[in-house]
């Protein structure tokens, strides 16, 4: 059984995996479809249903996963149990009871999302980058925080007295700040006066280079850490294993 | 006549090439001016007259191409074969019949387009590269869909109650985090409320970074192997033939 | 007592760097407070009074920094001293006056945001980076300004009888500019001629990868000075004091 | 007399230059003023003189370079030759008639614009640079472009039946293609069905990475480009004389 179960050597257990990570993502197509707007009362229904059927088995997969586990409180606290704990238990703190009206227990729902870490090396990788980039993350995002405070600042004098309803405060200014260094540029608010659109060329002249910085450490360090996983997996022969199509 | 047709070595040879990709452009040019709003019947006539002849050539290209082919059937379920017979088979289809207002119909003629791959460098490296980083794509793909969902569930559960016509439900929030992480920022959806402001900055923040990520996999990938065959080719001295007004 | 104020070393010096941090922040988001409108005449007061403390303690810190100075007048004309002092003369000059209603006796409070640089190293390294590429950055701003002004008279001639108020001249063209050269692309102003359309889609496929250059240019100058810090540091063993956790 | 207008070695030389650039700039700064409405007639009439004045120096400027030339017929044919009598042709054009109206005569006057590019090495940098990758930015621009046109049509058949007043042809369609694969995003056309926002979004990941590779090829052209010439200078000692502050 633990074979099936945590090992990717067997037919059995690579089937095991992929029926796990099916039933994740319909689960949360599930969850999705529940949020639509008029809903007849028989679809709810089958939705509720399906919920049911994909928590059962998640309780039977984690209660399965505590059975082969050797050091079992090690696995209960461990970061993958954690998430399999999290995962299910919303559904039962509102069994029974009519919590389900509240949001932040449906929200809690989307901690299923996390069991596709598991299986995908990706995301493992962006957790080992973050850590490794960390401090720098650190610094820079600091810097940007400044640069986006500050230029939140300058756009309330300039755009204030013009715009006393979109720039009302420093923090509706911050709000455009976030909007314009990103260049998402939604176009709700932005400066009108002259003083307000000079001060925008310049922020954005200079600005622009700084919210790239952590942007970019996020990028390399990830694709750093993915290459030298994939080294060593090559050397170690185990790569060949998992992409046998691709040899 | 192989040689017209399959080489670039004779003034023939190159002659027949520039005229089939002149062919192709003015094709697509005649499938766009077609859907023009307020043509008058005459244009329309002319149009068609023009899309007639061009099919006509392409077929009889096509049929050269299999008449010189050493190995037909080869030839036609080849990639560039295949591309051949579904830009003219919309034509044929519709021919006699008035399906001509089948839109998928009209859509299958941007096969034509595909034919230019045939002479353009470039697009054949776009494959060749997409080939090549397959495995990274899907891996940090599968990243990036996965932040896109989050963010759409997330924003959802801030935004919904604020605006119940904009954030309707899961699949209306995809599509912002979609517009919102490319940055595009169209402005027709974004957040009102404080909560889902601090969301969208926190998800821009990170987010930046990881979506950059499978765009620059295609980037670097690209012109890496657009080095290298240029690099081939200049040592082989076929580089020379092709842009002799470089050297 | 300079050991505390000046050094790291010691517990209380650390301590007493942690406290002016803190007291910076929580001064800063005082003053955003008070641009909130709508605020109670109690709340006003309470602020009014927190206000007073961090200056006094901001005072305090000044008269100590040059008390331990070697060099008392070159402390006060360094970089620092003059961050110090201006952020609490504005402070000292609408004292007892009605002055506070000058907007900018008000932004000069941001100096005090500039106090943070000391404790930053980030904000330190950009500094410093912005010395180190001082000549690229101007010679590659000029072209983009070049840039923005051709993009911005092209347009003006283009979009002027189209759209008479929004291309009103070419001072207000450059704001259209700046806005999609950066592909900000709020959207309140974008063009609607047939001409403009073409002359955009070309400005913005040169012009996006010269704004790049300037952005590019900031970004990995700032992350090679801190890679050349960072090493010096772990060298020196200055840097295992300062993050003894990550070792 | 040629050491003055040719070289940089001399102090009036240098002068000259500066002279020369200052006078391009205000000359340009008038010109834009020009287009602001509401002008009375007396700061019309000093535009004009001002113009005036600017055209007899540059006139003047051109003459004293065709006399200090060596060959002077390969100065008139030269690239500056050109740009130094195409700055002046428009104001002598329309001198004694009223042609002023035409704006293609106005437009003509951006050529002043580049008489700059002499004193600025970023600009001669550039063209260097476009030079040099000009393969390589045919190549990938034309991908570029099949790309925004395959994103046009996909869109067209998408929305066309929804938004038939936006999405009208497959010309309107690409200002859509344009404005969304480079992110600018106005907000001016989107997509509003379900197949249309599902287009735009493969669209956009595989898109990305093709639109930022003509981007990247220009920033990396131009930066390398800079680099050699700035290492050549440096080694020649020249450079040490053009920027003697520096060292």
């Amino acid at each position: 059984m633990k074979k099936i179960i945590d090992g990717r050597d067997t037919t059995l257990g690579r089937a095991f995996d992929i029926f796990i990570q099916i039933l994740i993502i319909f689960s949360i197509i599930t969850f999705s479809i529940e949020t639509l707007p008029d809903l007849k009362p028989h679809t709810r229904e089958i939705l509720h249903s399906i919920e049911v059927i994909c928590v059962i088995i998640f309780t039977a997969e984690y209660l399965a996963r505590i059975y082969i586990a050797d050091k079992k409180l090690k696995f209960i606290f461990s970061f993958f149990g954690l998430i399999d704990f999290f995962a299910i238990l919303p559904f039962y703190l509102t069994f029974g009871l009519d919590l389900r009206s509240l949001r932040i227990f449906r929200l809690l729902r989307l901690f299923r999302l996390l069991k596709l870490v598991r299986y995908n090396r990706a995301m493992q990788h962006f957790g080992r980058a973050m850590i490794v980039a960390k401090e720098q993350i650190i610094l820079f995002m600091s810097i940007t925080l400044i640069l986006i405070y500050f230029a939140a600042t300058g756009i309330y004098y300039f755009e204030h007295e013009a715009q006393p309803e979109k720039f009302a405060s420093i923090f509706d200014s911050l709000w455009w700040s976030i909007v314009t260094l990103t260049t998402v540029g939604y176009g709700d608010v932005y400066p009108v006066t002259m003083g307000g659109r000079l001060f925008t060329f310049f922020i954005l002249l200079i600005g622009l280079g700084i919210v790239a910085i952590p942007t970019g450490i996020i990028s390399s360090s990830m694709t750093k850490v993915f290459n030298e996983k994939h080294q060593e997996l090559k050397e170690s022969g185990e790569y060949d294993e998992l992409f046998e199509e691709e040899e």
